[in-house]
């Protein structure tokens, strides 16, 4: 099965335990599927999965549980960074945000219901193994809420004075640190020594989505571009310039590679790894690269 | 410890966790203790605890921690449904409610921490009995989101056709059911028969509630009156009046009592349901029941 249909299966097996069991509002139970799709790059959990493999995957039930868990977090900050209080975005993934096709109120109880659907999603899991069970729920509620997680990331946004290095880590890097760690987690591995490669990914993962906010426009991406100035938020490319933001972006992609701890599939993931890079790199960036 | 004092303690060991570790946004890190306190009643994690006790409590660190996750769910809940979006409320515990106190950004954002800390204080108490950890995770998961939990309560209100009774059971049972299967998992005994006194509390609940909401004022209730008017949803008092609601009140706390299942401490929490069941009945309503 392609990594990227083992994924998607994992997420609507999650979802679908959101629609069983008797009656339930409508509209909010349409509302969760419309929030995780389409799914574009699914990075996180294609990480997660890419990490487990690399350290022999040893219980798949577990890995797909932890992929589609990080994948609901995801999707929930962005059902709720889209709200008219944060971003007031009107699209996302190419079509009207949440808020805008349902209704403000489902769109925060679609970002909670998803929260509490990653947790439930983890915790079934747990047959087999209740202890990586209920570390991988640890880990992710770490990398997701107070003081370090995406939670606090968004909460940096509403202070005077922001501690730089503590807001992209925990704004965009949180996610991506749970996606390493939580890989090597669910193979039964120490997620310790697979922090640095997920914070590099996430520093990588910042430095593109600056350059993207910064250059390109609505239609390439989904999503209203230029945010970032409009709400005088911190960027990569407001403090380095396009061609700096470039080569940092390529410098930490290079590390990151670098830091991928010794474990069976090494070569495998220094390869994804390189795709994913392809990826991250926005088109136009990596034209300017080459000149 | 009087029960309350072993509540609070557990609840502020799991809110100090968001306040470690070096830096964090400081509005939000104080949006947390302010959602959560004055405590009021406590009266969720109360039953919760009363029923680990009748049970034998023979891990109450994992009992601590559950009734703690409980409470900290249950003020996420409150936090997102004063939201102007949903009943734009301005007063909490009688003070200005977090949107208000703070903004409504770290409002929603103080409701999602609180939500993934709940999950977490469960995942963190794992260390001797990672099983019956998981199992909470999952049972919070289930009364919490959708199709059947809280969320899936106040997704109700988005529909055009109510089923009401899948409304009362997700919006108020919910977390009573939470409570009394919690308490029973924490100690190591069966959740699934405490199921019914969970259900009659919250049925209860929601009648003293609608009495409440009907015919308090906000200096008695620290929250504004009417609201169920106002906002056209179902309510026990329009439809038995309230000689009627006061009546079914006292029948729902007489079958609640009776459903306690056989346990240790079976006569112990008989006579703390009856303590409960006079603080859930309004001063009003009780004099107007002896009439």
């Amino acid at each position: 099965m392609p990594m990227s249909t083992r994924i998607d299966s994992a997420i609507h097996a999650a979802l679908a335990r959101t629609r069983t069991g008797g009656s339930a509002p409508a509209k909010l139970s349409d509302a969760l599927p419309y929030a995780c799709t389409p799914g574009g790059a699914r990075i996180r959990p294609t990480i997660l999965v890419s990490v487990a493999l690399a350290c022999g995957d040893e219980t798949p039930a577990i890995t797909d549980a932890a992929a589609a868990a990080l994948e609901l977090m995801h999707c929930a900050s962005l059902v709720h960074d889209d709200l008219p209080c944060f971003d007031d975005a009107d699209t996302r993934r190419g079509k009207p945000s949440v808020h805008r096709a349902y209704s403000e109120p489902l769109a925060v109880l679609t970002g909670d219901a998803l929260i509490i659907l990653a947790f439930e999603t983890l915790a079934l899991s747990a047959a087999s193994h209740p202890a990586r069970a209920a570390a991988l729920v640890a880990l992710l509620a770490r990398q997701s809420g107070m003081p370090h997680g995406i939670c606090a990331g968004q909460g940096w946004e509403s202070e005077t004075h922001i501690d730089l290095s503590a807001y992209h880590r925990s704004k965009t890097g949180a996610l991506f640190i749970a996606a390493t760690q939580m890989g090597a987690l669910s193979a039964g591995q120490d997620p310790e020594p697979w922090t640095e490669l997920g914070a590099r990914i996430g520093e990588a993962f910042q430095v593109a989505d600056d350059l993207r906010d910064a250059l390109s426009d609505e239609t390439e991406t989904g999503k209203p571009a230029g945010q970032d100035a409009l709400h005088c938020r911190p960027n990569a490319v407001a403090e380095l310039g396009v061609d700096g933001a470039v080569t940092r972006l390529k410098d930490i992609l290079s590390g990151a590679i670098a830091s991928i701890p010794s474990c069976p599939g090494e070569a495998a993931l220094a390869q994804m790894m390189r795709m994913q890079a392809e990826r991250l790199t926005p088109a136009f960036a990596r034209t300017r690269a080459r000149v």
